[in-house]
């Protein structure tokens, strides 16, 4: 089988994997305060453009989002979502676990608009018995979302510009960020988004490194104290320095933003081949997840050498998978993949 | 002012304040363990036609639903509840500071069907990537419903039939319970409500008392320990006697039955009439809350001598309140509000 | 039998109930933001001699204490209290079920000292791996303590001093508030309360009301947002003007205080008189809570007719207990149970 | 610097790296469900002698302590717990954090006793105010301790034995579980660990690995669900198998118990040559953790060279500090060690 389910198949980009055994026998202090990290830091402050900023490693996604969002809520807060959100869907409740109701919005392509936050928070706060209802606190989004989808600069701008004229922080969850600024039709960089919201992560899991996330705090007032969060929350690895050495190596020279490249263009490729062979699409991506309709029958046949992520049902006969392409996908498999669905006919 | 806006405007019905005078002077012991507990515990049972249920005191609403979904649910399950469902809405998120999302499910009328609990639950085990998202462990309803709707006897055994079919307890919030039961159009009874659940409980702060809820545990499994819950949720009332005085006067001589009918009757009589007038209401209400459509004018005027509760906008220059009576509202009241509506042409 | 095992054997004071009636069919808006409420805070405000304070009403004790720390409390830190402070052994873990430690100081008498709360907060803050331990972020001491004792003025300053030094709120849980301001050695006076700590409150379920208490926030940074914290954690009484009158009727004309001195009065006769009669006590109590310890064979012989809170077994044939009075103690049965004592010889 | 401060300084075993590299570009599905996962669980359930064992691995230990403690405790329930548990210390609340009291039981080396722990249990039932305590749920030890000690079989087994007399499970922390059956004066393996408990960990991180846990369910009524509260607590790694490749190779071949050895023998030769010298320990340790007493000047002389890990000051001019060895302490350095202690005279 060849997968193109999702971006996470294989182990890391063989670079990490040497500049981890290179370093093997160093030793160092534990927890994220060693060289590696030290130096992972200030690379990536440098490609954001910004001196200013605190960055954290932390292992995976899920608790990623809990750790930041946590930190950033009052008890009685929640977080604004799009109801498709990562955190609101697929993380088992770990919002919820800690104590906070995510608020979620209608989308249909996984992206929230500056208007509808503001029209919620609006509403809370004109509400008479406004201590009855949770008070929105936070807005997170993903970029690219769950749908591949990205917000444009100007979109990213409105929001932060409300999430600022409340004095509420935006969360951007980059699990996937590499991808979202290669995307073919995107106008957002590295620093843009280090400029256009107060707290965010570079994903690493899913570009590149066997595992790791780097969050990226701007705003100063959510810094205070973050490290405690991170080891309450079990993410404050004792060997941390293997996430330094991990994001020194993608962002040192450009790897990072290489590689989000090439797996945008295998899955425009697909995408692009398919959209000429008559297939339609669930959303618009111009990112590395594209979301295309199969007839029932198609996919039952192309399913015996490929596995995809099964999305939804879209008519009796008609079902909508995600084909995930990363990093570590190969132009061959790319083609192939291109030749087998034409195959189908 | 004359108030319709809720039905908890006034203290306690005379009866209940005279039986706390009558037994000021005693001593007794604290928590809920006295003689009048006992004897209160005793009633109910009988008035629920179950030797077998254990019955608990508490003080409100926001905290019986905490402590009873919080004692149920396993932390990585959820409680199903329809999203206009009061623990979804109106608790300031005091279901998820217990660690738990509030899964909901549409509705328009505040009410949620068999059908669309199953499907529900199927789909969340019929996922591949089951452990992703929450688990149901519950399901919630009211009775009535927060738009004064009622589940009928039928509807309700549905309901309950699902639960048992997935193992789930079925929990009814009765912070309305004798309104519910009291509506012209239900055939349900306290003992139908007491067999066709695994716990509800019974309002008292709505209906006639000071403050207190009778939580009423029908299924064995999740009576243990339940008082060592109520007490970490600040639940367990030091002078606890004060919550049996007052259940033992509702339901020694059908109190409780008598005040909501009457509550309901005069909510029918308003209703009844501004149909003949030609309004039209937001809700098919049969209960003590009732939800009229006013042009803005009207309101406004009406609104000079009496409170309702806003409800929504339902077009630029029309409203629905929610006009609510109680075992207090007096016909006079009732009486004049239907004239002076009547005057407003 | 004759209760002489709590504060909270009886009802009401008699006024309280009598006010009730008297208001019993007056209709008011729910949830505290009535003119009762309004009222009582005013009149708090005044007894406090503080204009600038916040003025909230609860339902209970452990309601009011895990409203209150976890309203202060980031998620990382924790609180510290005496070991035997009423939040780390007798509320079930309220505390703990809101994400917070306990963080106990030794103590042999209920009380901590400034100086072991600045070691603890030192210690902290010089560990290397300071993010690997809770971060000591409240103080909350009882005032009197469980054990009966009381802190002098300079005490209490000192400890206040340590903590506007780290910018850590203080805490007073004032349960028995009246009690402690009544006791024969004390010099601490309301006003004195009111500007020595962050964060108080009165009492009001063992001194004279049905239930209730007032919280009192005199620390500008820790009132924002007070009311969503109440209401999530199930303390926003629907009919909230229940508190506000109970309160009013308290301060109105110094009832509170006058109550107060009386069970004080009955504590130390009973105190006295066994002491003469060479009785030894576990702690030096000048409150209504006095333990007494006494040869099992004759507190056998004395409990047949009156009750005592058992305290500890402080050898094998002697036990300490609680000997508790309160507002409702009348002068008969203190002079009853001295005569009884006396007879056991 | 030479360090010596705890088991973690370095990165992995070569054999480990070795065979990531070999492994990282097959394609697998995530989350612990690819076939390097499943035959290290086969390969641990053979080396646990029990075929019924469920096995899952998590990253870190902080985040599996708080994952299985939040597994098996009821919302009012809490975990007994030597004070100087790495629960009740270093771990930021994080239990804590997750609703839940720790029962810390006095310590002089880190081991709790059946007897106290039966004490305990039994003092809790036996109060008449029952649920106003935390009623103990659970029992965690760590094997080897924080002190360096270990449970003979025979305490183990008391302690097993209370805990099923009082079906409240038994959980070993074992983040140092090789070096604790590796121990001199041990009489436990890990056949014993897999039959005298509930719930254990095989500790990788600290042994060998880049990081990774292994947990191992033994009990029955404990196995359910235990993938969400993985996925929930961030534990659930998107690429699973590198945590199954980890554990294979340290189960394949013994390599685990071969490296766990190495290292309590350099710890023992530094403790035996140490206490040649004269000095004294402040525990009595048999495994990789040794806690000598300096004179502080030459610990000051010493410490130019090597870490250490600050324990305690135990007098005016005297420290206990922590030497650790681990998997990659050389012979070199541990003789070197021995031979600059010396010439400290």
């Amino acid at each position: 089988m060849i997968y193109f389910e999702c971006d996470y198949h294989e182990g890391a980009h063989p670079e990490i994997l040497k500049r981890l055994c290179d370093t093997n026998m160093e030793q160092t202090m534990g927890y994220g305060v060693d060289p590696h990290c030290e130096n992972a830091r200030k690379i990536i402050r440098k490609v954001c453009g910004r001196e200013d900023v605190d960055v954290h490693f932390l292992v995976g996604g899920t608790q990623t989002n809990t750790t930041v969002i946590a930190s950033c809520l009052k008890p009685y807060q929640g977080v604004i979502s799009a109801c498709s959100g990562h955190i609101n869907v697929h993380e088992t409740g770990a919002i919820e676990s800690t104590g906070h109701k995510v608020l979620s919005l209608e989308s249909s392509d996984g992206k929230i608009t500056a208007h509808a936050i503001k029209a919620y928070i609006d509403a809370h706060f004109a509400d008479e018995s406004v201590e009855h209802t949770v008070q929105p606190g936070m807005v997170y989004i993903s970029f690219p979302t769950e749908n591949g989808t990205i917000y444009s600069k100007s979109e990213l701008s409105e929001i932060y510009s409300v999430c600022r004229e409340y004095d509420i922080p935006l969360f951007i969850d980059g699990a996937r960020l590499g991808y979202g600024i290669a995307a073919s039709n995107g106008d957002i960089t590295l620093c843009d988004i280090a400029s256009l919201c107060d707290i965010f992560y570079i994903g690493g899991t899913k570009i590149g490194a066997l595992f790791g996330e780097a969050v990226v705090i701007t705003n100063e007032k959510l810094k205070h104290d973050f490290r405690y969060m991170i080891k309450q929350r079990g993410g404050m690895l004792a060997k941390g320095r293997l996430l330094g050495i991990q994001f020194e190596t993608l962002f040192d020279n450009g790897l990072y933003f290489d590689i989000s490249r090439h797996a945008v263009d295998q899955a425009l490729k697909i995408r692009d081949e398919m959209r000429n062979m008559g297939y339609s699409f669930l959303f618009e991506s111009d990112t590395n997840q594209q979301y295309p309709i199969f007839d029932d029958s198609k996919l039952a046949e192309i399913s015996k050498k490929y596995t995809f992520c099964f999305w939804q049902k879209v008519s009796e006969n008609k079902t909508a998978v995600r084909i995930c392409t990363s990093w570590a996908t190969t132009s061959e498999n790319t083609e192939m993949l291109i030749r087998d669905i034409k195959a189908l006919g």
